[in-house]
């Protein structure tokens, strides 16, 4: 089962991650969690040149074909063969962040976007999106009070609300999205998220039937 | 003046380039050379996670991506400005490098490769690309006694022949291309290209015209 968390920066996603995890621990499944940029030995290293600080005059097509990389070596490497033993995966944002960040907020184009992630995604989509929606002032608030911020945390209040409203827009009315309101508490975020996994990871707890794959 | 240089590993690019620079430069034009991939500090970047030979786990896709980041870069910041500034610039490597080694050799696709880089580009082209060619065994025996081998340059000799056959290929009958024999001693490369550059440069010395970009 391939899970995805996604929302603005500051929305929760790495604590419901973690949580999420120990849960399907202790309930025997085996579960890998990945986060992006990064998660492989590439991928880390394309991770330090994105957000390096340093890099003021990167260019937004650069940092558009950097994620894709990363995600690519990924996807190869941890998370198809994951997903064929059967394991969960989670991952720290997916496809859909590099859509609302360069596609909708730095204005590149959702289809250019889309069309440069094509080649390492392959046929393999996420069984489930967990969509973390805060508003743009709480997640900003959120982290300056945790830390230095990176290169991309930098941006503006405009650039947040851009991903926001992006995020809203993108990830509407599909299927596989669940969309849950950041603004309730972390163990009520973290309650939706595991009846929403266990009702999809049903059908193998009944019997002892292999992964179906995508 | 876009001038590109392509031609598989060890069919002398680099050495062409210093003596052309050379040439432009005694006769007075401002001329800039770039490498792929780097030429900028995040190319360089990505350039030493490109080559690096520990990365044997680097997916064809990866590769491919961090290739068109790396050029995207270089657009960006050095070649369209100093193409509008009226400068010439000559390229070791382009945009058909890709397309020979990631989309033919590697097998991911001429279109594919083709799509991933055109958001960098966007509408430039050079004007004129000159395709040194030699024999796949030629090139890895110039490049075996030259130096240490860099993960690329240490695949068989079977992908090299394939470079060498999708370089023929993908620049066959193309109006900008200029193809000249490898085999050739060193001056007489020369002399071809400065003859085909002093044609092409021609209208710019008749007069005192700005260049006309593209």
């Amino acid at each position: 089962m391939f899970i995805v968390m996604e929302g603005p920066d500051g929305s929760g996603k790495s604590t419901q991650i973690a949580l999420l995890k120990e849960y399907l621990n202790e309930n025997g499944r085996e579960c890998l969690v990945t986060r992006e940029p990064g998660g492989t030995a590439v991928g880390e290293a394309v991770r330090d040149v994105i957000l390096n600080p340093e890099y003021k005059e990167m260019s937004d097509v650069t940092e558009m074909l950097l994620y894709a990389a990363s995600r690519a070596q990924l996807m190869a490497e941890v998370i198809i063969p994951a997903l064929e033993e059967g394991k969960v995966v989670i991952c720290d944002r997916f496809v859909d962040s590099s859509i609302v960040y360069q596609g909708i907020a730095r204005g590149l184009g959702v289809d250019t976007v889309a069309a440069v992630n094509a080649p390492g995604i392959g046929a393999y989509r996420p069984d489930c999106i967990f969509f973390i929606d805060i508003t743009e002032e709480e997640g900003l608030r959120r982290k300056k009070a945790q830390k230095k911020l990176d290169r991309l945390e930098q941006e503006s209040i405009d650039f947040h609300a851009m991903v926001s409203k992006g995020y809203r827009q993108v990830l509407a009315g599909r299927e596989e999205v669940v969309r849950i309101d950041g603004a309730a508490p972390v163990e009520e975020i973290q309650r939706q998220i595991r009846e929403e996994v266990d009702r999809r990871l049903a059908p193998k707890r009944q019997g002892d039937r292999e992964y179906a794959g995508f």
